[in-house]
């Protein structure tokens, strides 16, 4: 840090008022030259503002997380068809939620204390818990039911692949991931397809099936190798974060503007809780890189910034 | 939990669209029916708007965390403008960052990353660093200044009578805490007071200074005795909390709404992180308690509310 | 909770003394009646003793996070040398590290202060930062070497038959994990094995690979199927977690035994905070399961662990 | 951080290997040279013992947290006993605590899952609950009943001098931190004391106390001023943390040794999750000082500290 630098940016902490008739570009604007988190939420909406007007630059985004089961699918979904996203890499978790709400299961919620929860009981009940939502077991059965049934051409394709044919088979839904990503040709991503309930049906009922995970891993570094620019939205950290950032060392301008949205901490050294900043030192972001780690839930952060990106869209 | 209770309050989690011309209280409403902390915020909003249109309840609000220097203040003033808090319980570090911004003096903040921040050359610079904002040690001088020339009346009144005269003495500041108190009546209790610049400052000028803390105890517990009905809502954790905690045993009916934000967790033991469910034990809550431990950065959350509370007042 | 069951297991908490001959027996004893993580530290280490002592029981071992950059490549490597671990599930991550200190080269550290370090100027230097410890680029060069020149009997073999492969060819090691897991016959499974700087020189190299990862989540469901009893211990939550979890569903007895260490946090609803309570309403967990959900970072748990273990073993 | 002293501090990771026949030294002298928290363990370890061998230190201890409900009061009592703490500073919590043990009272905890506790049942059963262990309502009467027969010299004189009056008064115990402290003339300061139980039942019962705080406030700054060198060693933050570095402003060397064990995080700006390093900026610390910021539950890093000062006293 040159000193003449850092005391030239230097200026006064904006001790704002809020109108109760402000629009969240003007909430966001407010908290723009504070501190702490406010400052990196108001920092995440204007990165990737620019990121989405910048018509040089690949948008990768990393989805890890209980996100579906909380909510999020409509979020997740309106990213997408915005074309917020071009590039999604998510968990098998995630892709099973999908597929269960778009075949018309739900999860559950309710007026529960999480220390009143009994999960005896709800192991009887069939209930099983995610934090404080619930998915029926019958939830499997649906999903069994569809996977059985699906004549798969090629047992060896890419996993994307078989996401893109999946996401043509379900039937139409509003709030659909998989859906969305096979209309709006997004590929999809999933290095750990395997752990999923999804892919476990798909062994169970289709067992000379041997998706092609290296084909993936070598596509991913192709397209951030022809990337002119790339920008990064980490929700959560896990194999998703890490799989764009293996990607991305092949970039040859690294990444340009960078988000991650993370509760884990950065001391025990783990990949989800490393800040952004650490990735500089791998040439996975380059020097100018703009980027703000923000600790957050996702799920409060990422509609506040679906929220804006959606108004400021010109 | 008894089993048709839960199960009874079981419904669909709301897989939400947000549209662009939302405003907050259409947004808080979609968080609602979802999970995790978009959930609790969503409740904390309502508790907090319950506990405002209860006109039996008594709202104690404690403060913690370095907020001022943040960019919260005129956030607090608002609330305390707006009579969303009968009573004030903070850190003595917040009234010195208070009492310097009402001074005139700017708390500092840039385009500034963490990780490039020499704390040794900051040191050289006299600029003292709080995470990612800072105050230049000649706002200590300003703070001297003033307390060095208070005439006080009387050396051994209680901190809240101290604190009400000093929001008298300081000059009008649109978002000025200390100043709002003073003008409508909200008492500040500062169970730590000696642990701040501030009464560092009054106890090198003011030799014979022997405020009373005790009785401050004895009239916190009077007031939660008095009260027909509590309210709080706790910033962060700490000493306020506590001081709150420790006087709600003694109010007849405990109190009936709760809020709490805190990145703080609770598996350590400490107070901070305790989930308010904890209280109900200690009778500090009631059985019957409406309560939200929102798990997130007070800055995020805290506007936010404001916001929607603003918003939402009839 | 059934009232009297409550009830009678309380007990005074135990305000123990130290001396400074105690072996670490005497120490974890010490800790076992008290709270919060200490109590969960003894408990940790008692319910992983009755694991290795219950012959009945299969040992799953789940390994997330840079566990080997920071030094605990050796303590993991002698949890399966003295048979604490019956199957590994780990990342790509950690074996792209073992592989490396198993061909001779070294992670760094030194006295050097997180917040000292540039990230620009360690990439300048080819130098990639895991919080406080360092990778040289040219590591990858010696993964690359060894890796192009292996050849590979069956590029569609399962990925756990490659790691098998991988660890009969690497040079002889005191402390390499995938060489003693060859040795033992400890089967390594590695859901997302392409995330890894391992995989990407296999596919730069083998461009015909499609390792089978389908048949390695069968198989894992096999060995949770044929065990006569379960035991799990899981360090740092993410994939190897999850991959684990889904397969003791079909565990006739789910698990009896269960530790999980980690740093990560409940409420934002991610599977790594997750606490082991929650797998029973999943059936991941049986009812009378001894579990310590361990709030830890691994580096101080495991060799504690591994202390106590070896110090205990008959 | 020049370029030449960050390369030359370089060096390898050690991956160490435990025998069962370790003593503590051994262990910690094995984790020294690794990464993430485990070396910062073994660097506290090393800090707190030259801090004890330099006999120009003044060694201030900082101490929040339920640290005597846990069963940490022997582990205390023995750093005071050893000599390895001259000044103590802690919250009104712990004093309560410590009091009701030196009594004869006792904390509980039990064969109880913290998901399984029922607070409106614990409530009925006057249980007050601290996370995982239990004070029963009827401590605080035994603590009223010894309060309230006190014979108090003067109302006025500061907290410090009170709190060794009240440690001359109580009875023998072992593990009594009250009481080694007034044995061994060690000064106890509470800058937040009325906010305690104890205080509230000295407010009850001794309605004209006016105990002095600003006069330890000032005292603080003069045993800091009067420090030829200075350590700390804070454990959980809070008011003892602020209290402790604001004296070290006056301190003409500022701190020369810092540990602190946290669980917070720096991010959200609060104290107690702030770095060490921080403090540089604002003179607290020297910029020569040996220290580190330990992120560990207490409850594990202490009684391993107090294990490896005792094993290495010469």
């Amino acid at each position: 840090m040159p000193d003449k630098e850092f005391k030239e940016t230097l200026k006064k902490v904006n001790q704002f008022r809020i109108s109760k008739d402000y629009d969240i570009e003007q909430f966001i604007s407010s908290l723009k030259d504070t501190g702490f988190n406010a400052k990196r939420l108001a920092l995440a909406c204007e990165i990737y503002k620019d990121m989405i007007e910048d018509k040089d630059c690949t948008k990768f985004f990393g989805l890890a997380g209980a996100l579906v089961p909380a909510g999020m699918q409509g979020v997740i979904h309106d990213f997408i068809q915005e074309g917020f996203i071009d590039i999604l890499i998510t968990t098998g978790a995630n892709l099973t939620h999908d597929v269960a709400e778009t075949l018309g299961y739900h999860h559950l919620q309710g007026e529960v204390n999480i220390n009143d929860l009994n999960d005896v009981k709800l192991h009887e009940e069939e209930m099983n818990r995610i934090y404080d939502v619930f998915m029926p077991n019958k939830v499997y059965e649906g999903i069994e039911d569809f996977v059985s049934k699906l004549e798969i051409p090629d047992y060896t394709m890419p996993v994307s692949s078989f996401l893109k044919f999946l996401g043509e088979k379900l039937p139409k839904n509003e709030n659909s991931i998989l859906k969305i990503c096979a209309e709006n040709d997004v590929p999809i991503f999933c290095p750990a397809f395997t752990d999923s309930g999804l892919a476990l049906q798909l062994g169970f009922h289709h067992q000379k099936i041997n998706l092609n995970h290296f084909k993936d891993m070598l596509k991913m570094v192709d397209l951030a190798w022809d990337a002119k620019k790339a920008g990064i939205c980490i929700v959560g950290g896990g194999v998703p974060k890490n799989f764009i950032m293996q990607s991305l060392q092949f970039c040859p301008t690294s990444a340009s503007y960078a988000i991650q949205i993370t509760m884990d901490r950065p001391e025990p050294g783990g990949l989800s809780g490393a800040t952004l900043r650490e990735a500089i030192s791998w040439g996975k972001l380059n020097e100018q890189a703009r980027y703000s780690t923000l600790i957050s839930d996702a799920t409060i952060a990422l509609p506040i910034i679906l929220w804006y990106l959606k108004k400021s869209e010109k």
